[in-house]
């Protein structure tokens, strides 16, 4: 008899280093607003993203093919035209076609720390349903890396962990004994799931959002399957490995 | 107008650097059972609980005054005739009067990381009612420092966590920007708590203790406010200094 795929969370990356192991394909999260771009970027026919940790490694990527994109602190970084907010990657010709590098204050950093894991693939509300899909086809262990926000636990990112993990549970996976904060997760998710609106808005980082005007991003990074891809990380660049 | 105290919660110790603050009293919480075990032993007239995160350091009390204990992985360490279970100390008249040296898997490495703090205190199901009546008063801020298993989360602490900053919050402390860890042990608590045996039935700890025969100690450390005592950390001891 095979044993079932386990399903084990990472609140941030901070953690990592304990919770990593070499079985388990990592999905990095970062709702607001790192991987929910990026599952749109690749939506809306961006050819790939590069994540880079570091603001200044993107100046190694010359050409017209790429677009670059920086957000420290919920902000644009100066000298950029992009950030991190999925909407701009809808329907702009701009962009499409092309490659973004992008870096942010969170979502970059933990896929950088995941990198040399047995697979990388980054989640969001946007992508739920293709990544489910994608996962339970893989039959693999997964790991959910949350990015939270300078290595503190976010809710936002933890509940989407717990969505997930609801519907890897439904697919046949199963918690081991590492897996007390998928647990945790998974019912911070079923208590919340019919009114995450109201459950986010004590949340630190929506509220540092809120503070910056983003209500119509927090609006979009909180809808389900607005996105049918899978972003895999190959040769530094993630790109769309799923296809219906 | 004076603002209202803070409650947050640090999940593991491995997060304590990036959550610590100057102006916060910790509370150390190691439910399955260094901190159950020491407002036990405190309850039940011992004078101190001496904590040791390394078991050699142990030797450095000698004499009849002292009653040494050490676990590791659940388990008594060899040589020792004291564990980690609080239900040694209850009316035991070998212990009565005595300072108790104590080292453990999790609960003592906590406090060691804490002990500079504004204040350093041990909470435990057992002492929440008395623990929550001597912060309130205090009315400073208050971190609730999980010490989770070997630096990951686990349900029990956090658990308890969102059992005293309910508390808390009806004494008027408040969250902050940093409190995602709070509301998401609140809401945990909130759920679980007219059930938690059930809700922690697949905890890893409860299993790991299971394992060892050791369900009364289970049932024990979840029963609220069979101690009536604060442990406080002066000059490396704690000593009680509730008086109801």
């Amino acid at each position: 008899m095979n044993s079932s795929p386990i399903v084990r969370i990472c609140l941030t990356p901070a953690l990592y280093p304990i919770y990593k192991d070499e079985n388990s394909i990592v999905v990095v999260v970062d709702i607001f607003r790192a991987t929910s771009a990026i599952s749109t970027a690749l939506h809306h026919g961006m050819k790939a993203v590069i994540p880079v940790a570091d603001i200044n490694a993107s100046a190694e990527y010359q050409g017209n093919e790429y677009i670059h994109a920086a957000e420290r602190g919920g902000e644009v970084v100066n000298g950029f035209t992009y950030g991190n907010s999925p909407l701009s990657y809808i329907n702009n010709p701009e962009v499409k076609g092309k490659t973004l590098v992008l870096s942010t204050t969170n979502g970059t950093q933990a896929i950088e720390a995941a990198k040399n894991s047995l697979g990388l693939t980054t989640g969001a509300f946007s992508n739920i349903s293709a990544l489910t899909h994608w996962l339970a086809n893989e039959n693999k262990s997964v790991m959910i890396l949350c990015a939270g926000w300078k290595n503190r636990m976010n809710l936002e990112d933890t509940l989407f962990a717990g969505a997930l993990t609801q519907r890897l549970l439904q697919r046949g996976f199963a918690f081991d004994i590492d897996s007390d904060a998928a647990i945790a997760a998974h019912t911070l998710y079923e208590q919340s799931k019919n009114n995450m609106h109201e459950f986010l808005k004590d949340s630190s980082h929506r509220n540092r959002l809120s503070k910056l005007n983003l209500e119509e991003d927090i609006d979009y990074c909180l809808q389900h399957d607005t996105a049918e891809v899978v972003p895999f990380l190959q040769d530094g660049k993630l790109i769309n490995i799923f296809h219906s």
